[in-house]
């Protein structure tokens, strides 16, 4: 199911926090897997591993060139993710303010019934 | 690691997209297991399973009814997720744009070519 519903790549690919930090890293700019190795305590075949996930959801490029094959950002499909979610926002917001509402109601009552 | 990591199963629950359809429907107002259930090809135990793995990622709450425990939306960590990719989303539309251009200069430069 998942190969053929781009979103959900891209939202399984955002849940490992590695890979959320690799993402992060590569948003400054292209990096080797040595590079992107460096700050975390991983091996590079375990980071590797990440950005194979990374690649298949479309998130990363690897280059050609065959010694160093930098790691580049694909920003569209988190521009996609970020769009799914923005696209919600407003029912969202509105039953968030409604809960809001409703526990301040809540509130008050009860300091109402204390008195 | 994911139980640590808030963010994580935020991406993770979002990664299906029944469970994504479901959080669709919940905007819109709060529902039954058995009218989230009408619209899919899928049990009520299979729903059921879906939304506890929302519920554990505190994306919605049940209700206390016994007989009806309607479900509801959490929107906090959806708020979350979507401010998560927002705080990135300069540096991504940078190296976004900066590709557009690159591409554009490549494209020109074979047109040249070609004359």
């Amino acid at each position: 199911m998942v190969s053929s519903d781009a979103l959900g790549a891209t939202f399984a690919a955002l849940a490992d926090p590695t890979r959320r930090a690799l993402l992060t890293r590569l948003a400054r700019g292209n990096a080797t897997v040595k590079e992107l190795a460096a700050p975390f305590d991983l091996s590079l075949p375990a980071i590797s591993k990440h950005l194979k996930v990374l690649e298949r959801a479309g998130l990363v490029t690897r280059g050609k060139q065959a010694q160093w094959r930098p790691v580049q950002l694909r920003p569209r499909p988190l521009r996609e993710a970020a769009g799914w979610l923005e696209s919600y926002r407003e029912l969202w917001e509105q039953r968030f303010d409604r809960m809001a509402e409703y526990l301040e109601e809540l509130q008050q009552s009860r300091q109402e019934d204390e008195r």
